[in-house]
């Protein structure tokens, strides 16, 4: 229950581990272009032009820098914790001015006004938002933050990589140029796989670039003909691709259409809901400071007062693997959990099970059953879609 | 039995399809250590950096070329086809300027005397060579090469994508210094990964650098201290590695291992002696000109006069898939079997009794079974170890 990689479907897994077909052969030219129609529906993005290459998701987050800027671009960061710090890190890399728009406090997000402010102050070729950061469990409004983008002219590039597939995004209709992820999160495939889907707006900006894209790896003019061809089934190469991740990538992509984009953000809502109704319960803080800044896909609670990382140790004894704390400044105080993709009311009862046998166990004081309790009442609030 | 993606071994296959673990779990912290210490005898480098990153082989050429050329730099490529020109792409990317010795012929070598009146000539930082070229099968004496390239101190890398773990490398003994492959290939995992050990010298040259890396994912600033974390057995983070994967490449190091590398060079040695005398006794002609500049991980024959492309199909439905052309002057003329990694004697001959059969069906006129008798006979001269 950690926020990825997350658990998978015995189906992927059993796709990882399938003897390998060969990168041109007719079964997997099919399944790697279906995957590549698959992206673009489960990214809400029909006119989108979808990238599947071997890399993390620090890969997908290097493809817009590295292929959209050049030397002297202005760019700005809405920062909402460690993965938007990383953003500045990878836009300077190739060149770009970097403003930032910081949050007031760690666990909030930047105001609009203040993001409109600096849109209007200057003339920006790219905006990033971290819509999760995985970091402390902040959620962005995208759809209020890529609208500004819009208005003032910048591209607009969503970190969704603790988001894409669990948390709500629209990304054609909410004007979002460019959306990416990587597999082991919400996307459900073992970690291994950048997953970028560009709209026509960041290719048009990245047709027009003057100068040469400063990463061979990362280069769109290498990957874009290769796309284009699987996507048309037929072969083509220029690096062989992860052939049994993209195997999982499609089976995982067909599983989330069945549910239905809709069904999928509406259980991960639930399922949050419940999960943070029993944090409340149990007397915990989270981090992010009020509903409107706290993502779907995970929960972020400080260690109650006098709890520390052992807890994670006693949680994991009885039956639920956490994740600690991630952004330097609190890094200690606080722990993770992930409530993403293939998950169950079940999986939730099971976890907030484990946390209630680990409070008691590092000697929390609180009514046994409290949380189990808010939880199971949240969920039957909410029926199932 | 095209080279690569290989056929993996049943226990990698497992590993492949394990439930994930997470990144920072205990049992995978000794893992991804134990993969990197393997990986340095694999690569026979006691002293080398290992590298073990998301991504493909052209990643793995990637990482040498962003991480230790700066703008101006002095490259000499020794160019034996695609993949050496390849290089040549890469290396500009970074501001090279690359000279190439060329081979006299498509399926030959640049003799050493070219190679050292270049390297006499020019003053180098660095060298690259293609031990096994997987497009003409063109095998390369990096041992002769690497120890010219020294001399005129050059830094020696080698493209070992189609050889590592199959085609005899001694890293370090031969002044290799910085040395790469694909995991898809002869190190026998699913495709995904990119391999690099580095030498000191290697590692020497990149700390001197004076401008930063102008490729964010592959900058071995950011890799280096993951590397030596998880060797350490600590946990760290830059981009969450993919962990089925590298329970997969430990696995297959472990059965590397096991067969011990002077073996393992001797089998892979001993099956192309046997599949390449059944070549020449069914009458056909290899790419490769000579057998001093012949790989022994692939077969690369042109097809018989009057026979096309056609004759990979039935082949194929005889039971083996086959490969075709990929050197563009010559890519309709010529196929390419590969025999890398756990492959058998029987594997060898159930290849070339789909040949055979392929053969009679597309009307080539042959003694039957003259291929087999071969490959057996040299089979029987070259026993096992």
């Amino acid at each position: 229950m950690i926020p990825g990689p997350i658990e998978f479907t015995p189906d992927v897994l059993r796709a990882m581990g399938m003897a390998t077909t060969s990168h041109v052969a007719p079964n997997f030219i099919e399944v790697f272009g279906q995957a590549l129609e698959r992206l673009r529906q489960v990214f809400l993005c029909p006119s989108g032009q979808p990238f599947v290459v071997a890399g993390s998701g620090t890969l997908a987050m290097d493809m817009p820098a590295a292929n959209l800027i050049e030397p002297g671009d202005k760019a700005l960061v809405v920062n909402t914790g460690y993965f938007s710090d990383r953003f500045v890190a990878v836009l300077e890399r190739y060149g770009a001015e970097v403003t930032q728009v910081r949050a007031p406090a760690v666990g909030d997000a930047p105001p609009l006004e203040e993001v409109e402010a600096a849109l209007k102050g200057g003339s920006y070729k790219l905006m990033t938002i971290t819509h999760v950061d995985t970091s402390t469990g902040v959620g962005t409004d995208i759809k209020s933050l890529a609208a500004l983008g819009r208005k003032y002219g910048a591209l607009v590039v969503v970190d969704g990589v603790c988001s894409v597939a669990g948390e709500e995004m629209h990304q054609e209709e909410w004007g979002i140029d460019l959306a990416l992820t990587a597999s082991q999160k919400a996307i459900g495939v073992p970690p291994g796989l950048a997953l970028v889907v560009a709209g026509p707006r960041a290719m048009d900006a990245f047709r027009k670039r003057k100068t040469p894209v400063s990463n061979y790896y990362a280069d769109w003019n290498e990957w874009l003909p290769i796309m284009e061809a699987y996507e048309a089934r037929r072969p083509s190469y220029f690096g062989t691709p992860p052939v049994n991740l993209i195997w999982a990538l499609n089976v995982s992509l067909g599983q989330i259409l069945d549910e239905g984009m809709d069904a999928r953000f509406a259980r991960h809502r639930r399922l949050s809901d419940a999960f943070k109704a029993a944090i409340i319960a149990l007397g915990m803080k989270q981090v992010p400071v009020s509903p409107q800044v706290t993502a779907t896909t995970l929960t972020v609670p400080y260690y109650p007062q006098g709890v520390d990382a052992t807890l994670l140790g006693h949680v994991k004894e009885a039956g639920a693997i956490l994740a600690g704390g991630l952004y330097p400044s609190i890094k200690t105080k606080y722990f993770r959990i992930g409530h993403m993709g293939a998950v169950t009311d079940s999986d939730v009862l099971a976890t907030l099970g484990a946390i209630e046998k680990g409070l008691n166990q590092v000697g929390y004081k609180f009514e046994a059953g409290v949380g189990l309790a808010a939880a199971q009442a949240a969920l039957a609030e909410s029926p199932r879609l």
